[in-house]
């Protein structure tokens, strides 16, 4: 980051209004090899893994339910789950959710899965 | 995480709720080798940097101050601030804040600075 340096606060509700998409992580910040990412999510993901690497997801507003091999949680405003990695999961919101996403640089939200739903990664908003 | 994976969701507010002292970050998540912490802050740090890793500050209410030698940033809440490795930094808060910090596991508050005002590390709620 040092070489990027330019004092830059980023306010997410700000980056939240420039993005229309669902399901369509950007990334807002860096932090050594791992990425801050906000999301618009709406209705039903896959199921999907990431074989390598934990995932944290901190819900800005709404509520997001994960589904889980064991039962599911439900994450509201201000709460924060992290899947360990290689566990399955399936993110859905039954209404909109702000989400941030704290992850690796590199990791594509569809995991080990891949598809249709596969998003580009690496997209700064 | 694996190993410890009970389906446990964080609530911040919760967990502010445990913390009484200033400037004492207590662990509330792990992501890979990385941690999430929550502090309470008020009044004024010490000058100080980690010169291996970046360290990045969410602010979840009030509004912190950041000196920084070329100046300074405000971050209030629901923003984001990342200080590069090796860049000197002084945190300040005017009034109460409630903050939430992501660095690698092992940080300590002080940095390459120690003395006084250095808090347990890996200290967790």
């Amino acid at each position: 980051m040092s070489a990027s340096y330019q004092r830059q606060v980023v306010n997410l509700s700000s980056k939240f209004d420039l993005v229309a998409e669902h399901w369509q992580p950007r990334v807002v910040a860096e932090l050594n090899d791992y990425q801050f990412k906000i999301a618009r999510l709406l209705g039903d993901f896959i199921w999907h893994d990431h074989a390598d690497t934990d995932e944290a997801f901190f819900v800005i507003e709404g509520t997001l339910r994960i589904d889980l091999p064991d039962g599911s949680v439900e994450i509201g405003p201000g709460e924060l789950f992290v899947v360990p990695r290689g566990v399955k999961h399936k993110p859905y919101a039954e209404h909109e959710v702000k989400l941030m996403l704290i992850e690796p640089r590199g990791v594509v939200n569809t995991g080990e899965e891949g598809g249709e739903r596969t998003a580009e990664s690496d997209v700064w908003i």
